[in-house]
């Protein structure tokens, strides 16, 4: 039966799900839930289908369309509709649920279903819970890599060295890619970086560098920006290497789920993806970090190396301080504005984030051989202090879409709150996770101009009155729940 | 601030969403999954948020809601709206997920939280995941069953003995309620029935009830009808007796999710909640029954026996033969034609159906000392075959709002497909799962008149070319994906 396409114009998240008025439904025998497929002469689409409860905003003889869907199906003024039996991936899924492991064929079927938007919400979220709860043996792990690579697009480089890093996250403030990417560009190798939104932080490298230029980039052009000026820093989302990740990354948010197996395989996905065959993988480990000791970062190394290697990457594990926030500011226009003052040499530039930058760069310089064993550290801070770091950070950003000149031009939510010391002493601790949740609460990272600006660190000294941080909010609500957060915490110890 | 109020004609399965245009939500500094509060002079309700991409369906000013929140707030032109932190519920969902037990009031909260509508349904498909993969402890199932209990209605009688019955399930056509409970008020006990649609198999007691007469019936008027006619089969989703059961169900429903603990709670909630005295509980095993074995259906005996005392209930468990499809019809509409057929002493009466009934029944007429032991199965057959137990579901029917007069009205899909046995033999197998997941296939429950009739059980003779089964479907689509189903199992072992 044909019908005409009604777009409806609001988002679904991902999945591709069509309305059908109550008596069309009625008469084809479709239920909410059921699978349909939509044709029309050029091509077809699998969507949800939702039966709509009066013929306000679909009537009979239309189907409504919603965003993604609309996109999907192209600019067609009707479809033909037919029955879709459900998708095999949900007895996958259950299976997954009860306990027994996935065979290949099966994991691929799923992440399939997952990038064709072919499966609901609410089913995505039990296979992300069933893989967070009964974790994912090796096995599953290499599949799945395997699974997220084959369903998205992939990169090639016939010249030049291609190498990549990766932070496990967690640490607020940490933002180093926007730093490390100039400085491996500016040496000669090739650094096609993807990076993620924000899932369980305030900020994701992505809604950091979204504060100074475009992120949403296609392949195409990320192949010649980096082909042209040797890196760029874009969202992950957009590019479509390893596309699954993205979904089930948004499916993780409401409850900051974060599982090793699924998490292993969309980072060594994404790497394999560009065609890495260098990569550095960064984990903090503290009190409040993802990994709470120096044994459980090194456990989780020592996978990050197994699966880097089985996927051909020559892979490097630094394991790094992680017990107090690195960089001045929380929040994504904070921290853009803590990037461009290190690679400025400013008077201001937060020194901890400046040297957690010099010494991954510096492994990586040494992994390829741009420098000794020993001179890599040097060498990357030679690049930054000799501007050359930030000569080819404004290359990456004029290629990608630049948004502002200089990062005075950042703005900053308008409300704030600030905190001043009670009495004297030293800073003895920086909670990770107070600095973390306060800045969320306060809007970050969705409000890019939210968050906390720190003014102490550990060891620092405080005088009575001494300004020790500031919350920065866009409006009176959020800053309100930020200040709530924050009596639930003890921020900074002194 | 205000807004504008929009009713969007779309209902979204349970929770409360509102939609904002994105400058409205920018300039309050709101993002999708926030939670919002709705109110006006007269009250006030949460709501989870989305965004619109466009001005077309909501516009600046406006606050769009859906189906659920436009009843939820009434008929109200404007409503002021303010920033809600996330529930708190949210971070006990996690700890649930993590392995942990969580505590009495963590269970209240998210049970109170789900039937506030408050959580999305994302977030409500983690906490089933986690119940179902990381199972409850038995302290949990009691907090889950108290907290399911205190957030709904309750129902109390001066008068009368009241007295309740509940299947586990998972045997097509086993629609034994419908019978017992006109035979149990046709001697003169109050049975306050609460059903629920189907969740994995291809009908429910009130997806096949609904065929006859209404059964969104609220709870004043269920409990006038018991006062009055001593019975009732009603949908327990409107009743609103522990509501935040129908909406875990509703959950479950794509992966046909069906966990121990949060099963016992809700049977157990649903019935302390009537205010019934004495239960009994029937568990069919089979080779393709949830209990595979007679073991397995003592254990899980024992656990409703457990739970039951604990609420004070003099609990008594059937365990009966589920190793095939009881009754003929399979389908809502084919499932009330048989029920309808026994109470009329019909010459096609399935007669395995009125066994299992008078032995139900019988159970419970001897629980309450209506008949000695050893005489509750006659008098159980004596209600039917006398014709009281007919008169008193056309009290029933009446009372609830009777949608037909004769079974004969009752209409099935018009498109048949009809299988005929190839060779002559006993039969020896009718397969539980094979004929649910075909009349599934075909369009049960949600088209009621889909489903299979079976011409054939265990032990009968057959001959060439007579009619095994048929399958019933109200159109072509669904009609074939049955076909498929069909092609995929051994219906009928002979």
């Amino acid at each position: 039966m044909r019908f005409k396409v009604k777009r409806i114009k609001l988002s679904t998240g991902w999945p591709h799900i069509a309305i059908l008025e109550r008596s069309d439904a009625t008469a084809l025998g479709l239920h909410p839930v059921d699978r349909v497929k939509l044709s029309n002469n050029r091509k077809s689409e699998i969507a949800i289908l939702d039966v709509s409860s009066s013929s306000d905003l679909v009537k009979k003889g239309e189907i409504g369309v919603f965003d993604e869907l609309s996109k999907a199906i192209g600019d067609v003024p009707w479809v033909k509709l037919s029955h879709m039996p459900k998708p095999a991936s949900l007895e996958f899924i259950k299976k997954k649920m009860e306990g027994y492991q996935l065979t290949r064929l099966e994991l691929l079927e799923i992440v399939k279903d997952i990038t064709l938007r072919n499966i609901s919400d609410v089913e995505l979220t039990y296979f992300v819970s069933a893989c967070a709860i009964n974790m994912l043996t090796d096995e599953e792990i290499i599949w799945l890599t395997e699974a997220m690579i084959a369903t998205g697009e992939q990169l090639s480089f016939r010249r030049g060295i291609v190498v990549d890093k990766h932070c496990i996250g967690g640490i607020p403030g940490n933002r180093t890619t926007m730093l490390i990417t100039p400085i491996i560009a500016a040496n000669g190798l090739l650094m096609p970086k993807t990076s993620s939104r924000s899932v369980t932080s305030p900020a994701g490298t992505a809604d950091t560098m979204e504060v100074l230029c475009e992120i949403s980039i296609p392949v195409h052009r990320l192949k010649s920006i980096v082909k042209k000026v040797g890196g760029c820093v874009a969202w992950g989302g957009e590019v479509k290497l390893a596309p699954a990740d993205d979904q089930i990354i948004n499916i993780e948010h409401p409850l900051s789920i974060d599982s090793e197996g699924q998490m292993l395989a969309s980072v060594i996905a994404k790497k394999a993806s560009v065609g890495s065959k260098h990569l550095l993988i960064d984990i903090p480990y503290g009190p409040e970090a993802k990994c709470r000791t120096h044994n459980a970062a090194k456990k989780l190394g020592e996978k990050f190396l197994w699966l880097g290697e089985k996927f051909g990457m020559n892979t490097h594990v630094a394991i790094t301080d992680g017990s107090q926030p690195i960089g001045n500011g929380i929040g994504p226009a904070l921290e853009a504005i803590d990037v461009m003052k290190v690679l400025e040499n400013h008077p201001e530039a937060p020194l901890d984030l400046k040297a957690k930058v010099c010494y991954l760069a510096g492994i990586i310089l040494e992994m390829v051989g741009k420098a000794q064993e020993g001179q890599g550290f040097e060498l990357a801070r030679a690049t930054i202090e000799s501007g050359r770091a930030l000569e080819k950070m404004n290359q990456i950003l004029d290629a990608q879409g630049r948004k502002i000149w200089h990062f005075s031009e950042i703005k900053l939510g308008k409300l704030r709150h600030t905190v001043r010391a009670k009495q004297k002493g030293e800073v003895s601790s920086v909670s990770v996770q107070a600095v973390s949740e306060i800045a969320k609460a306060a809007g970050a990272p969705l409000d890019n101009g939210a968050g906390v600006y720190l003014y102490k660190h550990v060891g620092d000294t405080v005088k009575r009155n001494d300004i020790l941080f500031c919350i920065y909010a866009v409006s009176k609500g959020k800053l309100d729940l930020a200040v709530q957060e924050l009596k639930k915490h003890k921020v900074i110890g002194y």
